[in-house]
């Protein structure tokens, strides 16, 4: 089982040999798995030879041996990560490393949704799985997954995913948020910005169609790429747009976008209101201090909790365990 | 070997059974190993049992079988990740899984360095490892990697590691260069932010070492926190202070010191010239338009074909394989 053909490297066959005991010895002693009664001396014995030969036990065997692994698995989002998503999950990443798990990410910054997905997850027997877009589960998936015997199965969706513990993350609920800020303020024209960038135009969209639903009516919708030309090119059509209040994705493309419009000469909030969203440090250093809409993850430590019980529980109904916190902090600029 | 007590989960024993094989039919028919003969017919009617089941192999197994994985180990950095070196891992998983690879990521936001650290990925037997912060990386911990077959080493380290692949990151080279930047407008009197969150905390210390090295004298080291009431708080203190010249740690800082020096009556750059580090957008966005040091890393498809070569021929002899390129993009405020 550990006699694989890699370069030089010792394995527990090696360290029986030089110890002198059998193979099964060598197991019992290095996965402590406390069932057999060892020696101390022998114990010492198969010490000294392991760590002589550099010997350290495959991840794998032993994950074969238990039939499960203490692995979170952790895919990466197909969304960049901003600072709000990326602490959370460092904070997650920690509380669950407290609670004896390994955290594992995987994927590209395009990985696909969809059943293959799903195969690829199950391969890896994880004890538990989070998956940060759990729109892209399918039910053949889930079962997949379930049957593979993943205990925990977790995932953030706008709605809730059959067979999931899913947390609510309804996208479209940041864009009504900041329209009804906008509203609320007698704005009329609005318009929404959606970044060109593939990897986040699919959140700018729900953001978009939530603005849509809250406004009741049209909005403009405004694609912006990340760079300080797109803006200025923006900024130049703004007055043909006649828009009086914008919900420009996030703080950092309000940032963007304001800069362009003071640049071009149009007073923000006086003509135009904006709105950010993300509550990040640098739209409270902005003049004018940037209204923004506050995002609220689920408290790390208490989802580690959760995915601690559900791996001792499996059995569990799933159902929704938390939902995103949307509140729209007001400042000057809307 | 495939019996391990999963709840529910079907085994290879399961889809022998009901395909009427035996399991090493199903293991190379499921795993594509190519060295034994199956008739169509048979591999028709085993890949309909593993589906009528929902049977995914374990890719556990398949590692063990085969002795090595396409796995690339990319351990999170203890540091944050701000958005540049974030990009950099994004455009690196995606030229890594194109070549065929799975990365995955492990380590908390704290995770100890040193031989336990090194014994756990060895265990993960990976085809390559990618270590962030190289420095810690002790010569058993090499030997040992080395020893369980990782094919391609490689770390971002300030000096070459021994045994390693290294890529030159040494980060008090972007303090010397924002101190020379200050030094040749004639700042006479430097001062240079340290961030006061633990993680942050090593990154900053070296680079207000490299330029106290580059001034050739005592610079003014300044604890901030990223508040606005720990800049207002240091902005205070400025009048006493007098210094002509600070280094902010990085833009996000630089951005967050100059925002209070304004806010408190301090001209910039005309009184205290400012220069921050990563050369983010948000930087050409300030007024005035903030001068940076530009942190150039390795191109990613270029590493990532680098760490397929290793794998294929990990005797190559370790050496220096890419330095930070740094340089200052001189702007308004310094």
């Amino acid at each position: 089982m550990t006699d694989q053909p890699t370069r030089a490297a010792p394995t527990s066959a090696d360290v029986a040999r030089r110890a002198g005991v059998s193979r099964a010895t060598v197991s019992y002693v290095l996965n402590d798995s406390g069932t057999a009664r060892i020696s101390d001396a022998t114990r010492a014995r198969v010490l000294a030879a392991a760590a002589d030969l550099g010997y350290v036990p495959h991840a794998a065997a032993r994950s074969l041996r238990s039939g499960r692994t203490r692995m979170v698995l952790l895919p990466y989002p197909s969304t960049p990560m901003g600072p709000l998503v990326y602490g959370f999950f460092a904070a997650l990443r920690h509380s669950l490393a407290e609670r004896g798990y390994a955290v594992a990410s995987f994927g590209g910054p395009h990985a696909p949704g969809g059943l293959d997905t799903a195969r690829g997850w199950a391969e890896l027997r994880p004890a538990a799985l989070l998956v940060a877009d759990g729109a892209a589960l399918t039910p053949e998936g889930v079962d997949l997954l379930r049957r593979s015997g993943v205990g925990a199965l977790v995932a953030f969706a706008p709605r809730p995913v059959p067979g999931v513990h899913t947390v609510l993350a309804d996208q479209c609920r940041v864009g009504a948020a900041a329209a009804g800020r906008l509203l609320a303020r007698g704005c009329r024209r609005l318009g929404v910005v959606v970044p060109e960038t593939a990897a986040a135009q699919g959140l700018g969209l729900s953001r978009l169609r939530g603005a849509e639903e809250a406004a009741g009516a049209r909005v403009e919708r405004l694609d912006l790429a990340c760079t300080e030309e797109s803006a200025a090119r923006l900024a130049a059509r703004w007055p043909a747009l006649g828009l009086d209040g914008v919900f420009a994705y996030n703080d950092e493309y309000a940032m963007l976008l304001m800069r362009a419009l003071q640049d071009a000469g149009v007073d923000v909030p006086g003509r135009t209101a904006v709105v950010g969203a993300g509550d990040l440090l640098l739209g409270r250093l902005l003049r004018p201090r940037l209204t923004s809409v506050r995002i609220g993850l689920p408290d790390a430590s208490r989802l580690a909790a959760l995915i601690d019980e559900l791996v001792a529980d499996p059995g569990a109904v799933p159902t929704v365990v938390g939902e995103l916190k949307i509140e729209v902090v007001a400042r000057e600029s809307a």
